[in-house]
């Protein structure tokens, strides 16, 4: 069975945007394995049925099925031993780069561009995701994101802890990328993949980086669909 | 010769209170390793002068000076390799936690903290230190902190990350502590010595792990001087 890696899309099947699938996709890059990619949209839980998960990433390696971005990471590093290593045979020091991503990165980035989502969905799930959004934020998705350009300069304020360890080193693994990477980088390519507002200024050491991660692998995320921002 | 930490501290030479110096005396006693505190002032830079430093922690241990809360983790691991590790092998991982710490943390504490510090002071670090906490601040330290209480919900807010992470386990390190609980704690151990300003909630995740930390090593955190909040 070829490898396959579910991922969230929109009406194109193309544009990859979930920030935890590019965690994946990275990852997968990263130990320098092929895959498949096979579009899932937010209604089709019942397509994730086999992997008793209603979410994706889910990754199906030969006979395994693996749900969850960060179960794929430490699979990857099992599995695949003799590939760059991802957590480095300790993930435990990751977990708190992944929860301040989660924390802070990730909601700073929602309330800036939520509400460039919706076009890029289907008919069946746009509903689907502006309710639930909507409920999420307490109110519309376009008075969300109405005042963002007020907000950019605290939204970048906050990427401080990132910009003092890229301005001292390449990666946030050193001189090479790990998963510590890819866990901030799956949230600036859901950026990116969705919306036009530019988030990083061109003089920050995190765009340099961002940068950076854009060229891996041959420029595999450059070369995905984004707005260019 | 007798290993040696020169630590930061104002009229009272038991009352340590640099959050850097806790992160060495802590990483001390992780690796189960005696030492003697020698009372160090902001204005003594000549006393450092072997060193080659001007500020505190700096650790003589045997015939090695290391200066540097950082530098001197790196050389107790290396040094010591037999006591249980305070960074794995490997330190990059840890560079974002302490970034966060300087850059989120540590100025959060400081806004809420820093008019508090003054008394503890001697007659002649006094001067210098409200000269350069004001040129910092940009005003008096008691308007610093003159709404410190209506501040305190959002600090509390931004300690999430660290929440998440402890919502999961016991210490930032695992099962166990290592390198990143003690650069956090150095923080919180900074408030402690120096304010009676409740920074945690009782029924904080953060505040049951610091309670944890204070129980480390037979009490040494908790028997310290400190205002008990």
């Amino acid at each position: 069975m070829a490898r396959q890696l579910y991922e969230l899309c929109g009406s194109d099947p193309v544009r990859v945007f979930s920030p935890f699938c590019w965690r994946s996709r990275m990852a997968l890059a990263h130990k320098a394995l092929d895959f498949e990619s096979v579009p899932w949209r937010f209604t089709e839980t019942d397509r994730l049925a086999f992997a008793s998960h209603d979410k994706v990433p889910v990754l199906v390696d030969g006979d395994r099925v693996v749900a969850d971005s960060w179960a794929i990471a430490q699979h990857l590093d099992e599995a695949y031993p003799e590939s760059p290593s991802l957590l480095h045979g300790r993930p435990v020091p990751y977990r708190f780069v992944a929860a301040w991503n989660d924390a802070v990165l990730q909601p700073g980035i929602a309330w800036l561009i939520v509400s460039d989502i919706p076009p890029l969905l289907g008919e069946t799930e746009r509903p689907y995701f502006i309710q639930s959004r909507e409920k999420r934020f307490g109110r519309p998705l376009d008075q969300v994101t109405a005042d963002r350009e007020t907000r950019l300069p605290a939204f970048r304020t906050a990427l401080q802890p990132l910009r003092i360890v890229l301005g001292a080193q390449p990666f946030l693994g050193g001189d090479t990328p790990d998963y510590a990477d890819h866990v901030v980088f799956g949230s600036f390519m859901w950026a990116r993949s969705t919306s036009s507002l530019k988030l990083l200024e061109e003089s920050d050491a995190v765009r340099a980086w961002r940068e950076r991660m854009l060229d891996l692998h041959g420029g595999m995320a450059r070369r995905a669909p984004c707005f260019g921002a």
